[in-house]
């Protein structure tokens, strides 16, 4: 988080009915729209949870018992995505992709020749894994199909070209600590027009897209928004508005070049195939010998670094490497460079 | 929010999983269970959300599609809390009690006797009335009919007695911002061993208590909960502690009571009887001629005060004062009366 967002975050508490805090919310979810690149007609609003909430929220008010849903499950949070709209009475079919790939949309094609979906689900910038999936190709072969198009952003809004109307994506929910940098507890989520009039009947009170449209329009009091939180997002949103969305993305795809270039001068190699590489998110392989727990553990105590392990299939086989929203800079790319080095005993302090 | 709790907020922003972060969440578990006097056995922890979010995790736990609810509906919360349960598939027959009284015990014992209840649900201190409910009475009832009590204590956790032990609670469910005094968007709960027995299939995920559970105590990753919100709840509740529970009741009682006589002073008169007032929240009925928005409107210009106006069948016919938490002052209770008389034309300053 930068010094700036985290200012706002502190300052003094508004009521959530305040005039002026429901201005601020207004702000927020025109901000919100124009970072997810929404269409006329979209309603982009926060959820007062985390990503995983947003996840919620998308699934509460599109899926119902017997809603056909064709799950592309190519890591952790796919596989989340597919559990979700089990939960919410789907018939789920999942396309499995092997953890580290991306889909091949010709797949999901020939999935839905098989048996048709109400809606597709994918997620585009998956953590679990480092994998871009192709997100606007999927979204036109599901429409092709008649069925809408559940993405989940958690990992690139903000950080990676997301284009809600360019790539015709029907519903969109991420989280507000990754690329747009502000602390946890928020989750963005728009859903198109096509969605909206999908909606089915919300079986969740809190998730109710119908009750927080109440609220974020009408002013008919929900819940009640931790106006900290609002100050905050609203502030990381207007910075990502100052740096501009392309120079954005550009910034993240340079510091994620430097660190594959450094990573490889230290021997190291990437798990994703260039072209399908996260920018805000890399994952490296452990080196064969290699105590991935012991790396970790000296990155966190000797310069305050936390990185992730790899989950499933990829434990003990992978960094996984967070440089997004505030953190991604040329400072923290060769930090974590030298310390990678260093704890590998590849560097120049080695 | 005290001036600590928003530096505690501000601190820099330490990962979900961090082994620091860990042992704060496992402080904030057993400063939650001390908060709410909770029984030995027990599991508190905040949910990722607000109040209402504690809500919907408390009936998403214990109900599902049959299981027979008594709803006591005394006020707009018990109102929600009666149709959370009925989207969770509750068959729900409701106790409506007219707004502004408390319910009467007896009437929950013919409740039961007519028809009996797998769960009595009960608002202690309903704010949209500013009325205490009997909790302990209630629970006695419910427990001899062997029902689960689930006990709203949004307006009462840190600011009037509450004691899930002492009165045998089940399933207990508050927020951050009031008698605790941090800021919104955590919502603690509290479940004690009965209800923990008698948990039911959660459709949700994000509110599913066995894998809140296992991210709280087992650390299998879960969400990503807000270190910001995190830190400044403990320290709420650290304040709380130190202040100590008694001390923060008393304190409460006794800047309601010189409210409620200064009210008097300006010719005003309380909603609800002695016996079933709020000390937290103080509910004034407007004058005969006075425009309530007005006078609101008056409060919120010229003294940066805002007070909540009547909800539904009590819309125009009562000021809703809250004076909680941090905010419980004599300081905010002179500058309320002397803000409400400048208003009325019957202060000091008139």
């Amino acid at each position: 988080m930068s010094p700036r967002v985290m200012r706002a975050m502190a300052s003094p508490v508004l009521s959530h009915l305040d005039p002026e805090f429901l201005g601020l919310m207004d702000d927020l979810r025109a901000g919100l729209a124009r970072v997810f690149c929404a269409p006329a007609g979209s309603l982009a609003l926060a959820i007062s949870g985390t990503g995983t909430s947003g996840m919620e929220a998308a699934v509460a008010n599109l899926v119902q018992r017997g809603t056909r849903v064709l799950a592309i499950v190519s890591g952790y949070f796919g596989d989340r995505l597919a559990e979700m709209c089990a939960r919410y009475g789907a018939d789920v079919r999942r396309l499995d992709v092997e953890w580290g790939r991306a889909v091949d949309p010709d797949d999901v094609r020939k999935a839905l020749e098989t048996s048709a979906a109400d809606i597709v689900c994918v997620v585009h910038a998956e953590t679990s894994t480092g994998v871009l999936n192709p997100v606007e190709a999927v979204a036109r072969i599901a429409h092709e199909g008649g069925a809408l198009v559940v993405v989940d952003a958690v990992t690139s809004l903000g950080g990676m070209p997301l284009d809600v109307a360019g790539w015709d994506l029907d519903a969109v929910y991420s989280c507000s600590q990754k690329g747009l940098g502000a602390p946890s507890g928020l989750a963005p989520v728009c859903f198109a027009p096509r969605a909206l009039a999908k909606r089915v009947t919300c079986r969740s009170f809190y998730f109710d897209l119908s009750l927080l449209e109440d609220y974020w329009v009408r002013r008919k009091y929900h819940h009640t928004m931790s106006s900290s939180l609002v100050y905050a997002l609203a502030e990381a949103v207007a910075m990502v508005e100052e740096e501009g969305l392309a120079a954005r993305w550009a910034r993240h795809e340079g510091n994620h070049r430097a660190f594959v270039d450094g990573a490889t001068r230290l021997g190291l190699s990437m798990l994703v195939p260039e072209a399908a590489r996260l920018w805000t998110l890399n994952t490296v392989r452990v080196p064969a010998g290699v105590d991935d727990a012991a790396v970790r553990r000296h990155l966190l105590q000797r310069f305050n670094i936390e990185i992730g392990a790899g989950l499933g299939p990829l434990a003990g086989q992978i960094f996984r490497i967070g440089l997004m929203g505030h953190g991604s800079t040329p400072a923290h790319v060769a930090l974590c460079l030298a310390a990678l080095g260093d704890a590998l005993g590849r560097g120049p302090h080695a």
